[in-house]
């Protein structure tokens, strides 16, 4: 009656709402690598990093999470499968954190500086690309399918 | 390079974290229908009325997210597939009823109150089942099938 | 080096935004009361029943807080001291809430029954002046004096 | 009938629950300029850098707002006059911020680094004061006088 579910891990996607077209390009391999090694991709849902990452793993058959700072899930990108409405502006950048095993931070200004730090905070491991180098313990990764790799190694199985 | 996704309809069923069996049942079934009919299932992640929602979606091979109150997905009950971890207490509930296309009430005591009053607050339609008799325009139902029809029947297409 | 504080107790108001002179004026008095008998009076900091109640308790040389939903304190109302800025939208109801050691929910609508559904749940007590007239353990007052009274004699010393 | 108020400045103090006895120092000192110049004083109202800046506020007779990430107020520290209850964890670090017109950082870790981020993201000035060492536009101060005078000097009249 209703099976226990087995989980898949969630690996978190952090990064701008705009972007290069070569950070774009990193993002939706990242997407892509996610979804290929059967993680669900959780990020903030918007344009930008967030989307080509929502991209690629559509590309690859995967699922998408997209937790939105605004009131309706129409400012969802187009490859976001699962909309999560929270009205609370940049707040939902702790709900991003919090909801993902690993964090891959890409590129990115304060707001993801903020992800980062806050990822610290509560114990997410963070894995970098291209991002803030700063003197904290982010793993840094330097192609995408390095940076999904150093995820997947943090997660405890 | 990645199909727009065509999303599912979300439907939030809210109530408390302990109920009788009867409720247990009524909710279970509720989960059971909106899984049927395609929808993805959204609640607040934890037992009584969400987990028995929960179980019958994942009888009927649904999606199911629980929006959690605490810290820590270990809180999810075993029929959630998509934790999410906001950390924010009973602010969750608000995200709850935002990330529904429509909210399913069964039973409940004042914290799902809460989450009838923000879903009228903020246009989300609400279906009654068993639960609070007050002026407001909740639309009743009699059964888990009426309330999941009536339900899909509010989601604009 | 410097010395701890003797803390006020600290009532909310909840109400509307939009409501009619009769109202306002339940509301001006009560704020008038609240900050007499030397409670700091909170409030969502907007306009309507809050900035009738923040105007009162201005009046009689009193404290106001307003917690506001958006992310600007030009928000706040002219009778606001003391501008809390969440931009988290109606999630601030429930710091309204559990910020006060009472509330009194004046008239109001969905925003309010939501206030007074989070109280209830939290276990704060509500005063109830021409509100929702529900089955809940709300406590009514008949004017804007019996309300204060009655919230005060809530607080434990 | 109630006067149009003439609000304060609110200048944010961020820093950790725990701080060697120099820091603690300091951030008295910070606390006590900030209320000789009539700032309220904005923080997150727990331990460490913040117990010590609401004492050095109190000793300046100032008023100071603990916004608190538990669900009780209990959880403020004795010097704080207005405790601000959240109950959303982390989450209250982004209202310690708006609710600022200016923060001063004082050492610190990795919530404090969030706090930063979030400050600069939203356009908060942040002054400095032994923090983190990174390439984002803190303004450096040297003294807690220096800090303040800082602080005051980014907010417009």
């Amino acid at each position: 009656m209703g099976e226990r579910v087995n989980r898949k891990p969630h690996i978190g996607v952090v990064g701008a709402r705009k972007c290069s077209e070569a950070i774009e390009k990193l993002a939706f391999d990242v997407g892509y690598e996610i979804a290929k090694r059967g993680a669900i991709l959780i990020c903030g849902g918007l344009t930008g990093v967030m989307e080509a990452a929502c991209r690629g793993a559509k590309e690859a058959n995967g699922i998408t999470v997209g937790i939105l700072p605004g009131e309706d899930k129409v400012d969802a990108n187009p490859y976001v499968d699962i909309p999560i409405v929270t009205g609370m502006s940049v707040a939902r950048n702790i709900i991003v954190v919090r909801s993902s095993d690993a964090i891959i931070a890409i590129a990115g200004k304060y707001g993801t500086l903020s992800e980062v730090a806050f990822a610290l905070n509560v114990g997410v491991p963070v894995i970098g690309l291209s991002t803030w180098d700063i003197d904290v313990p982010i793993i840094k990764a330097k192609t995408a399918d390095d940076a999904v790799n150093k995820a997947f190694a943090t997660i405890r199985q």
